[in-house]
């Protein structure tokens, strides 16, 4: 979708990578880069979701400490891939700190202005010399490879590919960029698995509203994705916005305005919620391709449940098909086996009535349904069949009870998961 | 554990199995056998514990109304493999409905004494005349393969062994005879999933005090096995109780008669107590013979978690631990990842202190223990390997908040699950 040498940060940001050695294993990632920068040129608002696991990582605890005293004066990301740094105890929180004054002192601006993220094996600690030596290349002006690409490799482990997304809007005469990468293949559920993201913007925006934009876009995006119902110690997402457009977020309705491309008056304020909107998209679109990557898949698998009582029933009983192993085996084996659809509703503990449920296998160019109000249709097997080998395979489910609906993306499950996942730290 | 050839129900009661080609593939089980017979010669005590998934299939709905009825005068309940008669709508209802009264006839008795099972696809009509055959031979005192090791193969599907156990129990100067029989491969999960059990005993007991001594031991065994994390459809546990023994059932204290031997004047009672203990074991013998057996497994896995404050926080973390798959798969590769285990217990929703939490892999004769108080201790990464070589492989967690504890099984996940699963219908 993006060309990894010319993808770019929002103005205002600029990233780097460098290889010092963490990713001891050819399994961890299909690059040696394994340190990755983001650094603002001035002061930014930031904002981040984290995991809700209760076992958390040492960066996680670091970063809610930073972004609860200084949200508005964030100037670095810095991120290693190998480690996770979680389950480390007291030493690594030691380390998480370490990191963030190591770059600070690069960066030449305050630990407190710095945010760290981490990714790899649990229950093992950094090994903060050769952390120490890429810290010191990627904030350096001439150590390291500059670009957003390098960066967004640099932070995989088990991806196949670097996972990048773009958006621009025109707000009145200026514009406006929303750029980001991340990483993420195993360990994917709702509510952040092993997944982390850095988001930049270049609107200006306070914290508070930062974060509130942030909290509704990752609800519909990388809150949405699972891959294998995990859930990690580490996930986290970052938005950064640099202000650099001089376009200012504001909380009034403009839109009357910006459809009718209105005068430079107006030129410096973007509304909130076509902000969100784009900021969801690209989150959207960055969620997507972890669920296209997950360890081992083949297919990206969009459910989508509509005719809910309220988003809340559509998103549980999405998420429960997309958590179901017997689902993603039928997926990965081009089987229509819709009883296992219907049977991962049942138990999801929403609220189901069996004989209103329909539902259809494909996508808009060959859609097949296979059970209408409850029942098996006179499809034919191989026409079912056929629509589970396109890519996304789309399942539809109606639950003919209310009007809300919620997408959920995954990926089919097939034996590399399993190999993949057999012998991951060893 | 058991000769299958000498296995038997309590006395009372009687079993047979038949082949109709109900069976349509050869990955529907390793026998032709699809169809079977439990039998009391007088009516009995009956009770069951059913599927919570909302998506029921006719069967359980069938059950679900005759032991409201009738749980005091139950003949039979005939069982079928190959169709699970699940998502088939009025007609699906219509179907078990004639399968109870097709063993009736040939029993002679009320299709209101009659129970049903069906397990295997979902979404597929029972072909009536194949199972009319079928009931017609195991009814008939020439027909069919008599015993209840053929009924215990007749109702596999993808398992690959027939599951029975059974206890003996002294009572004052005579004995009672707890026996059953089970399926269940894929789709294991707690609250009942694709999984048939049948138990028989033969003491005399009302069925409302029938159905909670069912109740107290499904809770401690069925409900804590997981195989892949869906519920299915069809999960039915049906207790039978003939009398035949003599020995009645009591809800007073007989314990202390029994401890002293007493004479034949309480040979006739049992405390419920006791029997749930022995009712118990007979269905956690059961359980661990459907986790051992889970689609593609090659080991049992023991969850033990302790130092909970209540027993559902234990159940909620070691089900969660049990139905992580890169846990699963970790196990599978024989890779001490105890990051893993942490990770799920984290997640669970269950009150965790990440320092409070120590973690064991292995059993009696070689356990290691890998995290003490949340940090990793200095363990060999070799010895802890050779733990989950073992058969069971134990992983026990200590939450350190409380004195509460339960345990869970499952198995590991083998490329084999996805083998299986990927072409079930085809």
């Amino acid at each position: 979708m993006f060309d990894l040498d010319t993808f770019t940060l929002a103005p205002g940001f600029y990233a780097a990578a460098a290889a010092c050695g963490l990713k001891t294993s050819s399994a961890m990632g299909a690059t040696d880069l394994d340190v990755a920068l983001v650094a603002a040129e001035r002061p930014c608002s930031a904002a981040g979701v984290f995991t809700t696991n209760r076992v958390k990582a040492a960066p996680v605890l670091y970063d809610q400490e930073i972004l609860a005293q200084n949200p508005g004066g964030i100037r670095a990301v810095v991120a290693n891939a190998g480690c996770a740094n979680a389950c480390t105890g007291p030493r690594g929180m030691d380390d998480a700190r370490r990191m963030a004054a190591l770059a600070a002192y690069g960066l030449r601006c305050q630990p407190d202005e710095v945010l760290v993220l981490s990714t790899g094996v649990i229950g093992r600690h950094l090994d903060m010399d050769k952390l120490a030596q890429g810290i010191a290349e990627v904030t350096s002006p001439a150590g390291a490879r500059r670009g957003a690409g390098f960066a967004a490799q640099a932070i995989m482990t088990t991806d196949t590919r670097p996972k990048v997304a773009s958006r621009q809007l025109a707000a009145g005469g200026s514009s406006i960029t929303i750029s980001g990468f991340c990483k993420g293949a195993g360990m994917i559920h709702p509510n952040m698995a092993t997944m982390l993201a850095i988001v930049t913007t270049d609107v200006i925006v306070p914290p508070g509203l930062l974060r509130q934009t942030l909290r509704a876009a990752v609800a519909r995006s990388f809150n949405r994705v699972s891959v294998d119902g995990d859930m990690s110690t580490n996930d986290t997402v970052l938005l950064l916005a640099s202000g650099a457009s001089g376009v200012e977020l504001t909380t009034e309705n403009t839109e009357s305005m910006e459809d009718h491309n209105s005068s430079s008056s107006v030129s410096s304020v973007i509304s909130v919620l076509t902000f969100t909107e784009a900021l969801t998209e690209v989150c959207v679109d960055l969620a997507k391709q972890i669920a296209r990557d997950g360890e081992g898949a083949t297919r990206l698998v969009e459910i989508h449940v509509t005719g809910a009582v309220d988003e809340g029933q559509a998103h549980v009983v999405a998420d429960s098909i997309a958590r179901s192993p017997l689902v993603k085996t039928a997926v990965h084996g081009g089987d229509p086996n819709w009883g296992r659809v219907l049977c991962a509703a049942g138990y999801s503990g929403a609220a189901i009535d069996p004989d209103r449920l329909s539902l259809t296998f494909g996508g808009s160019d060959a859609a097949v349904q296979v059970v209408a109000r409850g029942l098996p249709t006179a499809y034919q097997e191989r026409d079912a069949a056929a629509t589970l080998r396109g890519d996304p395979v789309r399942i539809a489910l109606d639950l003919g009870l209310g009007g809300a609906e919620a997408t959920v993306w995954t990926c089919d499950f097939s034996k590399e998961y399993v190999e993949i996942n057999a012998h991951y730290t060893t």
